[in-house]
């Protein structure tokens, strides 16, 4: 047995030996978002099948307005927001958990005075997202 | 597509629909633990390859001393807690990731004033624990 196992210590919404990225690489429309791999992509973590990732959105931001077959398990951890989910929209605050189900449209806003923070777990191996204009 | 997106809301560490379960029904050793999962079994869910579970464990209280095959992502959200994982022991507070890797002997202990309460994710379908004792 190979013992990868370990503690990520949280320091303000980074954690110990986990990268701050940009959100996405290509020029799609998003504004003042951040994201985080907190468990699944490190060496060793190869046996997950999943993600664990981190996103910040900051106060006036939001993530692309997009859809993908792949699910979605989020849950907010910091700060106000609000999630498209095809037609409706929903207010989002800590510990609240979002699903969104394989391809509905879906955006995050960030609308209170500090970012809005959210967990969200997919398949390590997913379609990618199709961006909604 | 059948659009099964939603939110669920957080109160107080319970969430809407969502059961408070026994952590085992088997007579295994624990002590003051509950479950919640929060994503990935309800109706419209099955798109999900993974669950997100809520464990909780009152002041004093500890899950069982076990390991299995499949990894845990977990992500601690309240109190504080010490996790056993192999030969080591960690402190955990809010925030904290821990990566159980396959075949790890593990368990959680609360050690705060408060329940710890930490979301575990796992794969759907997994191995059972193998308890130590």
């Amino acid at each position: 047995m190979d013992d990868r196992s370990k503690v990520l210590k949280f320091r303000s919404f980074v954690w110990d030996g986990v990268s701050v990225r940009a959100y996405k690489t290509e020029g799609v429309p998003y504004k003042g978002v951040t994201r985080q791999t907190l468990l699944g992509e490190a060496a060793g973590e190869e046996p997950f099948t999943f993600l664990t990732r981190y996103f910040e959105i900051e106060p006036g931001g939001y993530s692309t307005l997009e859809r993908h077959e792949h699910p979605h398990a989020v849950v907010v951890i910091r700060g106000r927001g609000r999630v498209t989910l095809g037609e409706k929209m929903f207010d989002i605050a800590p510990f609240d958990c979002v699903y969104v189900s394989p391809g509905v449209t879906h955006q995050f806003r960030a609308t209170g005075e500090e970012p809005l923070g959210f967990l969200c777990t997919v398949d390590r191996v997913r379609d990618r997202p199709e961006v909604v204009s």
